[in-house]
């Protein structure tokens, strides 16, 4: 016990949270961590103040030393860029990889942002001395993991996960483990409860649940929105990153007017030209991947393949429509000498719009929230992951709530209740209720007149028998 | 603005959190309290340790002379139980006025939950000078629950809402607008964030959403289960009761071996004594309550009627099931002269032993967690509502965990998809997806061989009329 106490002292020097250098705007959250010292025991780690982390990794040493002619505000916004080519570049491999692979890599990404946010949680309130309670972090990460991508899996893969035999307890009590799983979490909790310690238990609780409602449950949407068509993530995606590249830009070359206090660095230029080159950005790479099947079609199981396809028939919104022209326009081309008064447009170069717009108007107040967070408990970064990014956390922090937004959007305007899914599930019954949901079914069909022709059909021979 | 700020410092004094005698056992939080108070400005606001609140209360206070008479152990224990027979009466009527005014008080006693844990984190972290914070917890509070009380009566009575011309959009695009809700609500926080104040601000957002957690989202499981029939919310609310009293009697008079150091008054014998008492209480109102359709059936939608109905066709587990005994139990009746091989149970009764067991042995590590809470703040109760018993929430620990658990369980185990519900799923498709689902179903059901009979008619009738 002594030695793995010991181990894990240890490791916020091995793990530094790099702190930000001391604007005393906020004294509160030093005298929280200088109480949490005093009531912590003998041994004293301090959050010293060091260096912003980009100075902390070799590979941006070694390009520091190539930039050093550089002044540092060109040096650190070269250092941003080529990591930024580096992420898109790997980011482009895991799509090429297919929606397995990027399912992976988000969970993965997802465990490493709990990792960055619960760590400053055990820095800011100095629990070394709870090595249980660290182990209870990893395990409600675990059971709320096993809960979200078990539904996403069953929501998805059911009748798949039907037909195996070792897997189906797993779909069908799936629930009911899960609760179980957590429940046994929280009875950990309790018995692991120190009277010296209740007011630091409970504060790291409540930080362990924040941390998996703003992460587990928003990556989930991610994992959702994956199985959904690979354009769902890779537009959305792409317009932060879009946006987060062409704000910094725009500010960098125009900013003038700061925008909010909570990060002194962002402008109203940068915000505005962002904007718009988001939403153009967004139109162009939709047109782009509206041309390959693969970006649009819905991860599926195909019985007759028993493999995953990425075929389909396509869903309406990704089939060139007609659309009338407006009045105003149609009269405007005709001055133009252009007789046109219809157009042709995919559905989803609309909705890209939708998207672009909050990945740039809501989108950075995720940033925002992120900022303001850092400096309640003085850090800089959530990490130090990423040279010139900072941890996976501060390039995370819009794409969480984007990805809700895209899923929430989806499965309210786009997402049509599939008849095949229907027929599915009715399929999952017994066989005598399948038989009710038939009868029933036509019964009622019948009486709205939509399958006339098949009674007719019997009705006729019956007569004609007679 | 002033006058508003006023109003909101004096409500601590209106209604005070009673705060335990000092038991120096924590010394953090009194300290934490005091950087917050040294964090706020000038005025001084202490949490001065109150009297329990049992003497705070004018209906108590003239108990308290009639009883004068008694030993204060016996004194709190008759008060405690005329408000606990208070209670039970009062649950008892709304359970006569029925399954929709259980939900309202469900919503009522949420309410009063979360206000009384808000009102902890506000005092505990004299956030006296954000009152925009104040309103902003509100608006969450009801940003969730219009999110998960909205779903549950989307799941309930969707064919209802969606009849309706006002509420079909509200029912097409409620997450939507839920999200839309919430998003809102993130946005007015980063935008109320003081510079002074980040700390404070982002704990008391962690505390909210760890409330709304615990609070709303279970108190919804209790609405969802009021639904599937009364039982699902009448058994197990009885079984915490019956076990927190039973515990209580046992080890009041039977009381040697402390439980679990958390809760210094919860003894093994009370536990045990508990256990046992609510398995058998349990059984027989159990029992009891199948007699009566009004408390098994769900609340549906009569759609001939055009009224809620509190009749249906029983489910498998209300309905008299032969069980085989066991091979020991029948040689035990041989000798006993009783030639019985088979015995006659609700299979509910069965289901009632896993909740009762359920009720004694985990419920109450939602007391101990509570416990442990008030006793990381240093409070006593989480309000004096109740005299004798406390806040609403000290009442209700327990009731939340055990609620998920029922809510868990019947989906797991007992709720079967219902043929109707997935037949008015697919009415409300488009007709030629509605025709889809049918021809699809009809082709695999006759692959499957179950519905046989109805082809060979029509193939037999054309043959005879060829």
């Amino acid at each position: 016990m002594a030695s793995l106490n010991a181990d894990l002292r240890q490791r916020p020097v091995q793990q530094p949270v790099s702190v930000a250098e001391t604007n005393s705007d906020d004294s509160s959250a030093t005298a929280l961590a200088q109480v949490s010292a005093s009531d912590s025991d003998e041994d004293d780690l301090p959050m010293k103040p060091s260096k912003p982390s980009q100075a902390s990794d070799k590979t941006s040493e070694a390009l520091d030393s190539a930039l050093k002619d550089f002044s540092p505000r060109w040096r650190n916004w070269v250092i941003r860029g080529i990591f930024t080519w580096l992420m898109i570049f790997s980011f482009a491999f895991m799509i090429y990889l297919g929606p397995l692979a990027l399912v992976l890599v988000t969970f993965a990404l997802q465990i490493k942002c709990f990792h960055e946010i619960i760590t400053i949680g055990y820095i800011v309130y100095r629990s070394y001395d709870l090595p249980w309670f660290r182990t209870l972090s990893w395990y409600f990460l675990f059971a709320s993991n096993f809960f979200f991508f078990g539904e996403s899996m069953i929501g998805y893969f059911g009748v798949l996960l039907a037909g195996t035999d070792m897997l189906r307890p797993f779909a069908t009590y799936h629930r009911f483990i899960s609760f179980s799983l957590y429940t046994a979490g929280l009875v950990g909790f309790v018995c692991s409860l120190v009277k010296k310690h209740y007011l630091k238990q409970f504060t790291l609780f409540g930080w362990t649940h924040v941390t998996l409602l703003l992460v587990v449950a928003q990556s989930h949407f991610i994992v959702q929105n994956v199985l959904e068509g690979l354009i769902w993530v890779l537009v959305p995606v792409s317009m932060i990153i879009c946006n987060d590249i062409m704000a910094y830009m725009f500010g960098f070359f125009f900013g003038r007017t700061p925008l909010i206090k909570l990060s002194p660095k962002k402008t109203w230029e940068g915000f505005i030209g962002g904007a718009f080159s988001t939403v153009i950005f967004g139109i162009i790479l939709s047109y782009f991947l509206l041309q390959y099947d693969y970006f649009v079609c819905p991860v599926s199981y195909d019985e007759s393949k028993d493999a995953l396809s990425m075929e389909c028939e396509r869903s309406h919104v990704f089939v060139l429509s007609q659309y009338n022209l407006p009045e105003t326009i149609r009269a405007f081309f005709n001055l133009l000498g252009i007789k046109k008064t219809t157009v042709s447009v995919y559905p989803f170069i609309l909705h890209s719009v939708a998207l672009s717009l909050f990945a740039s108007v809501i989108g950075p107040f995720g940033g925002f929230f992120a900022s303001g967070f850092k400096r309640a408990f003085k850090i800089k970064d959530f990490g130090d992951t990423i040279p010139g990014h900072g941890g996976i956390m501060d390039r995370f922090d819009c794409q969480f709530l984007m990805a809700t937004f895209v899923h929430v959007y989806h499965s309210s305007f786009i997402k049509v209740p599939n008849p095949q899914n229907i027929v599915q599930s009715v399929l999952m019954l017994k066989p005598e209720q399948q038989i009710q949901v038939f009868t029933m079914l036509r019964d009622k069909l019948l009486q709205r007149g939509f399958i006339e022709n098949i009674t007719t059909t019997t009705t006729t021979t019956t007569t004609t028998a007679i």
